[in-house]
């Protein structure tokens, strides 16, 4: 294990600007911290290129670190790279996963995510598409970058567990149709209840910016737009909430 | 409408102290930020103490005021009231609603809430809850404070809409189970996948700390545990989320 000890050291700085989406896309890596993200990305071959472990951080003797470099650096050192109010002592620098070579045709569950903007939704909903079995999460243009802290944090591991790939949204609109799999949009106007729907076995479910919801554009090419009934007074539900509630709909005969 | 142009004025200092939880209990009220806050609040007749407004910001017509003390301030002085990083030109200070008087036993759908921690999760509950047709949503010991402002936003307005009231949850419970209410508890063990069972008409869904779930002592009060079938790799869901999930679950055949 090598040590670093001043902040103003050329790896720490470097690591550091990896807080800056620009910084993640230029060089292909980016920051995760906490030991649960760290143990997930370990557990599921995630390509790590740096453990960076706090003096006292006691590194548990089940992860296996391999040929991964580790470095012991000062609570000084960690609470610069951390983006939290309580770091927990360890941060990874890991590689991006090449998402150019997602085969969509491969994949039956699929959620498509036209501009949300929220780091935190965007989590979650990575978190429930894992949880509800989808094969892979496609981020359109205008979605919040994956491989920001709070959208990792909030997606707690699933980044690990299930591609989540950028991609144009007409492209994968147009390949689920190769494909038969039928595409379900969300949509407040001209939709059908979600309950009145026989579901197809494959779908891809696309859902919208917080504020705006899916575009036109998109609607226009879903097979069927679908509405979550409101029995009280609020306008609408969370992104988040609504992709739970549609995924597990589409799925009530799953065993 | 008055006018303040010192931030230093006894009322703007004193609605500053309004942004921690020990003021807000001490004196009762609240502060909303941003129009469409208010604008439920002003729909919703909550009792508004005071309307705080920028000196641009163009008070829509539609808002009936009527007797509510309107201040014009400075840009600062909204600035300082506020907790967002773009403030949007109006705060109320909101007085708290009795909820001493709450009577249980009018209610039939009711979401019970222990221990939940994150602002954002609680206001996102309370949100799903008012948009699933929920009577009220009562708050356990340990809950985060429901007037916190980041619970407000994320609530957007739901809690103007229905009740949401602080009580221990053994008296709820025991009120529910007088009501002939039946408590269902999310539960990871010894519980029943939530698409097995036959809903009761009425319900109270309880659900837990966004680490520990559930606390024993009230998982064995509960009438029948259930649990989201996980087809993926996640351990969880998020607590908001599966609140929504299980609510339309709950309410499957509602019309």
């Amino acid at each position: 294990m090598k040590r670093i000890e001043s902040d103003s050291n050329p790896s720490v700085k470097q690591w550091k600007k990896l807080l800056t989406r620009k910084e993640r896309e230029k060089t292909g890596t980016f920051i995760i911290e906490g030991p649960h993200l760290v143990e997930e990305a370990l557990s599921y071959n995630a390509d790590i290129k740096h453990l960076i472990v706090e003096e006292n951080f006691p590194l548990p003797e089940s992860w296996d670190t391999g040929r991964i470099p580790v470095w012991q650096v000062t609570e000084k050192i960690i609470k610069t790279l951390s983006e939290t109010e309580k770091p927990q002592g360890v941060v990874a620098v890991c590689g991006m996963t090449d998402s150019e070579n997602l085969d969509l045709s491969s994949k039956s569950k699929l959620v498509l995510i036209d501009g949300v903007q929220d780091p935190g939704n965007l989590g979650t909903i990575i978190r429930t598409a894992d949880s509800a079995g989808v094969d892979a999460v496609i981020l359109g243009e205008g979605t919040v970058d994956v491989y920001n802290g709070k959208v990792m944090r909030s997606a707690q591991g699933s980044v690990f567990h299930i591609p989540v790939v950028k991609m144009n949204l007409k492209e994968a609109v147009e390949s689920c149709k190769k494909s038969g799999i039928t595409v379900y949009a969300t949509s407040l106007k001209d939709s059908s209840d979600m309950r009145d729907i026989q579901p197809a076995e494959g779908f891809a479910l696309l859902v919208g910016n917080e504020g705006s919801g899916v575009q036109e554009a998109w609607l226009k090419e879903a097979d069927e737009k679908l509405i979550i009934p409101i029995f009280g007074k609020a306008e609408s539900l969370n992104v988040a909430v609504a992709t739970g509630i549609l995924l597990y709909e589409l799925q009530r005969t799953r065993k």
